[in-house]
């Protein structure tokens, strides 16, 4: 098989029906004319998307599964994404639930650089959850962000996490935070080195754009200390993630934020499965770590959905290393032991709001935290 | 009022749910962290969203207008939908359905640097709605897309477009493509003037990224003789668009394409309605050009969506200048009168497959369109 297969999930009206709607799907995704006028020989046997099957699931919902050449594809993202689920993004009743690549897709799409393992070796922590505390709010100077940074840190964080919300705000301008920021967990590391302690905080940057700017940001972010970067798909494109995943001098992980994807996710109907966008597609764009919002906390996900989402990030078969989940979204330290028997050691745990209530107890919650989630160290 | 207000439909079980949870999208698109942690000052007076009305809107809905300060976003279109939709896109029953900009907004995001007067004055026509056929399918050579180029446009066309799937494929490289469709555009517009014709075609490149190549490829695009470009905000992101349109230097109008944005606007109760995304964010990013799937085509929208999203193309009230709407999706030339009878003059026609049926007869079909969207001239 030369092609890779998305599954795509249809409401139909009847057998007829759905395959009508299969045929279309694999026609508006590549050639975008009408299948009596698609030109005979190559754009026909290899553009053309081809319907590999189409199976009724029964309650007016079928799953059908269309190849695609790689050929339709070229080596860049966004026109990957336009096969995937563009033009068809907007057919009533189609949802893209699954990706399996062929090894053409798997060369040119080699997913992430660091993964769970490159995460954890840059952490120092043989074993055990991360603890991630996220740096907010935006309005602070970045002094009070700098000063967060550092109790976070020195008390035992593993990742230091900017709010995807620090921009470029007059409040804390991006370089000038970005600086004092990565001298804060610098300095926390320091600390921790000289109390023998063979771990140490990353401090992860939010960038901001515009988008030929990312790149600079990026390295500037680098440059100051900062030990990866954070970036929101859903706002600044897969394709800016996918750029710095792959460029061979960048070499720092990369955390992707679900800001302004729910729409993608939200209607059983339209858009990509849980696995699909937050597993997948995120492990495709070169993401090490996938931020989503739990179960439970201020969202609306299921724990099936978060199971999914977890599930596409581990797959073995999955496109480049497995990486980490991220459960956030209103989490509390109390809920911390069911969510590790439930996501396990190699997940990012957030802790955003509850950071800021413990105003001067932050060492404290950090060290509630690590304890909660230790593993075999 | 020093602030930009979005107005937000919300689901909600009564009034007290309804305010709690307007009062959370003003915490989630602000400063996401519990409200009775957020610091007094200028973080809880400015930073913070503030909740202006919720009105009960009957049938379990609600609409809330929050009030956002321009602090809170800086200058990065980014950051500017993190506040208006960028967490709150994932929370349940809550869809952004207007901006009303204040002076500091507009100031920040002054919108199209050409609209539909600008665009009108490039193509030398007076009057009459704009023909434009879609150069396609992706798999041809640059030489078979030029020649189509070529035919449309020494027939008459306004603007030549091209496919959203022509990207950086091996059967039609980007920059060999584009500098043989230039070339094509370029020599039908000399015959043009040769006959004597006082209006000329316009050809739209599609760009392909990655992000700090687009830059470079809008250039290369213009030096070669490409009078607009074509871009993906669903993929290559809004603030790619609006680098462009603000960038002094460069000058040349802009189409956006709908592709992979159909979960924004396809549930009822998620994303953006179909006016604010297709109208007024396109109009905020800086499209010259908005594209939409039009009513009765390939695509589910309602007669009601199109005049939503035209109406926000054109409303004065606006950001910067009234934009051209462009209506496409499984257009034919049968369907035109009506089309010019309900969207009018300022309007884009888009025509894909159907030119390629045509075959020989394309200057035929260009000149039957013409006469079917002449307005006074």
């Amino acid at each position: 098989m030369d092609r890779f297969v998305v599954t795509y999930r249809i409401v139909a009206e009847d057998e007829a029906d759905a395959a009508a709607r299969a045929a279309s799907i694999a026609l508006e995704d590549t050639v975008e004319i009408p299948r009596d006028v698609v030109p005979a020989g190559y754009v026909e046997d290899v553009v053309l998307g081809r319907v590999e099957s189409v199976t009724a699931r029964g309650g007016g919902v079928w799953t059908a599964l269309i190849g695609y050449h790689v050929d339709a594809v070229g080596r860049e993202l966004p026109q990957l994404l336009n096969v995937i689920l563009g033009n068809a993004s907007i057919l009533r009743g189609v949802k893209a639930v699954d990706l399996a690549p062929d090894a053409a897709l798997a060369e040119r799409f080699p997913g992430a650089r660091f993964g769970a393992a490159g995460v954890r070796r840059l952490t120092g922590r043989a074993s055990g959850g991360f603890v991630c505390p996220v740096i907010k709010p935006q309005g602070s100077s970045a002094e009070t962000l700098a000063r967060l940074c550092y109790l976070s840190a020195v008390a035992g964080a593993d990742i230091v996490k900017e709010d995807h919300g620090l921009a470029n705000q007059d409040a804390a301008p991006f370089r000038e935070r970005i600086g004092a920021c990565a001298e804060a967990v610098g300095r926390a590391n320091a600390e921790r080195r000289d109390q023998g302690d063979t771990t140490q905080a990353l401090y992860f940057a939010n960038l901001c754009g515009p988008p030929h700017q990312l790149r600079d940001q990026a390295y500037y972010a680098k440059e100051s200390g900062a030990h990866g970067i954070l970036l929101i798909p859903g706002l600044h494109g897969f394709d800016a993630m996918f750029e710095l995943a792959q460029d061979p001098d960048f070499d720092l992980p990369i955390m992707a934020h679900p800001s302004h994807l729910g729409p993608y996710v939200l209607s059983p109907d339209h858009g990509y499965g849980h696995g699909m966008l937050f597993g997948q597609l995120m492990r495709l764009a070169g993401a090490d770590i996938s931020v989503f919002p739990n179960h439970g906390g201020r969202f609306g996900f299921s724990v099936d959905e978060c199971e999914e989402i977890v599930r596409a990030c581990r797959d073995p078969e999955g496109l480049g290393p497995a990486i980490l989940p991220s459960p956030g979204g209103g989490m509390s330290p109390e809920r911390l032991p069911d969510m590790m028997a439930q996501y396990g050691e190699d997940c990012v745990y957030l802790l955003g709001g509850s950071l800021l209530r413990a105003g001067d107890r932050i060492g404290e919650l950090i060290a509630e935290m690590r304890a909660a989630l230790s593993g075999r160290d």
